[in-house]
């Protein structure tokens, strides 16, 4: 069997690795602290992130990258968005011109509003388009190193790469689908924490189930907006990336953004809110990043930009939802509203 | 303010009862037992559907159809889908030929295959559709009459009329969008439950969010591909009547056919678990209704297949949800998977 180095030693990054050691791959893991890297050795555990799981004896795990990129045959990074581009560019030269790279990060580049895979691309100029790839969908990382049914999406413009990676996770327990839609793929992932903060936000005000699923609806709706606008096929959002992501997120208690928000509803500033996460809250970055997108590319995003206004403007989060849920009469599908001779209306 | 008559008083006719009373409306409301109208009347409770919730005022029931009907501008059904046509054939001497007719009623007419709406129009026929409405969404009648916020859609052919149901219900705490698209707001409400009896089924098993969010993901496909066969809007389906009501369904503990579903999990048969339930669970006829449309439209709904084999086959839960995950590995968008060479693949 081939190598497979795995880049980050989160909760995330090791299930993964675990699914790649259950089909029978050598995998190793960086792992940024050396200490982890000895636990995950040693142990076999990861204790802080992952506890209570037992790594199969598949995975190793190093601190130095040339250990863990040596012979293989693909490379999956799966590290916090804000550390990605340092990252990409320290893996870089140890990157053979042949190698898959995958990664699994929801989350944009901050200064450069790139995407995950366009900071790869950018970064290890040696490999192609046709190389890469995003692993994304509904998939809490507890539940994955527990063996749970799970089902993913991976995307790449090269269906042979798609597919190339779909064969490494594929088992009875973890299920691939391949789609072509790289754009859409990762703008899901990324962007449906920003409605996990929000739905977080909802509960935490005690406002119920029916607010939270108008809410993740029309969230949906936006992202899709900004989707469109950014060249994303609009089934990828109704796919397993998109809103299969956005439910997996926005209702399990697994979840760091809607736990976030949930406290931010409760009337926690977000200082304390996020000195009381362990993981990075990708959410908070990500409303930065969808704020400035919106504006590039000329995008309403109402839900967005209320949550912006909590984050970093000091907006109440119940006047945020309160506003969002005062909005004019509306029709549902704007576009017809715009177009009063709508061939479907019968005026 | 206008005279308008709810038929039906089950926990959601009273609590869309409540929103019509809090916006000034003089309401009626039909009762079938004479105990629940008096109920009604004299202690402004409904205890057996709406526990603990208090009435306002202007809220008046009846067991008399001549009562509940005389000098109303609109009428709303909302009764259970198998008894939905006797009672509209019930009420069609009463009725009429300018009233507004509005039906919250999720499911289908199990003999004929008819959504509720062509129903309404074969029983009472000196109305026109244009004269028809339907209301939908993610809305537990235990939040709306708890004044929970609250987002819904009305959908019918002629805008005026949507737009005349949205004034009667829109308020501070109960938003209502438009919609031209009765037929996918129709399927979207009655289908979901189908999904929600699963996502119930694969909570029982103990098979967590990741699995249920790819469930909910699916089953949103395909009732989608159904609605396109029978002329909905896929944008419907991405709307507040399509996922908004999936999520609300198959996340909530107020949502009686995820109860049932769970039980079904747990090991429960279905006469068990419909025992267990004091109200009507729609999805249990709706799944058999939706095998049948399959089979007319030739669409293909594997998740519907699956819980009709649960429901009445007596295949074990566990068999059913297991064969879903297995079934081949496939692209996202099957469409693409069966042409090689969509623009989208580099090959």
């Amino acid at each position: 069997m081939s190598k497979v180095s795995v880049i980050g030693a989160g909760s995330w990054g090791t299930a993964l690795a675990l699914v790649l050691a259950d089909n029978g791959y050598d995998v190793t893991i960086w792992a940024r602290r050396p200490e982890i890297a000895e636990e995950i050795n040693s142990k076999h555990t990861l204790e802080d992130y992952l506890p209570g799981v037992c790594l199969p004896d598949g995975i190793r795990a190093s601190h130095r990258l040339e250990d863990a990129l040596e012979n293989v045959s693909m490379v999956l990074l799966v590290i916090p968005s804000h550390v990605f581009r340092s990252t990409a560019r320290m893996i870089a030269p140890l990157i053979g011109k042949d190698v898959t790279v995958a990664h699994a990060t929801k989350g944009f580049d901050l200064d450069s509003l790139e995407r995950m895979s366009e900071v790869l691309l950018s970064e290890i100029p040696q490999i192609s388009p046709e190389q890469a790839a995003v692993l994304s969908g509904p998939s809490h990382a507890e539940e994955v190193s527990e063996r749970y049914p799970t089902t993913v999406v991976v995307a790449s413009v090269a269906k042979h790469t798609a597919e190339f990676v779909q064969d490494h996770f594929m088992n009875g327990n973890f299920r691939v689908y391949t789609n072509p839609d790289v754009v859409g793929t990762e703008l899901g992932g990324a962007l449906k924490n920003i409605i996990a903060l929000g739905g977080g936000i909802s509960d935490g005000l005690g406002y119920g189930d029916n607010a939270k699923a108008a809410l993740m609806t029309r969230g949906l709706v936006e992202i899709s907006r900004l989707g469109a606008a950014m060249g994303a096929s609009q089934s990828t959002f109704s796919g397993l990336a998109g809103v299969g992501d956005l439910i997996a997120t926005c209702t399990s208690k697994h979840s760091r953004n809607w736990r976030a928000g949930y406290m931010l509803g409760q009337g926690k500033t977000l200082d304390e809110t996020l000195a009381n996460m362990k993981m990075v809250v990708e959410g908070v970055r990500t409303t930065k990043a969808a704020m400035l997108l919106s504006r590039k590319y000329q995008v309403e995003m109402p839900i967005t930009t209320e949550i912006y206004r909590v984050l970093f403007e000091g907006k109440a989060p119940k006047d945020a939802v309160d506003d969002l849920m005062m909005r004019g009469k509306r029709h549902e599908l704007e576009d017809i509203a715009k177009n009063r001779f709508h061939p479907k209306w019968k005026m």
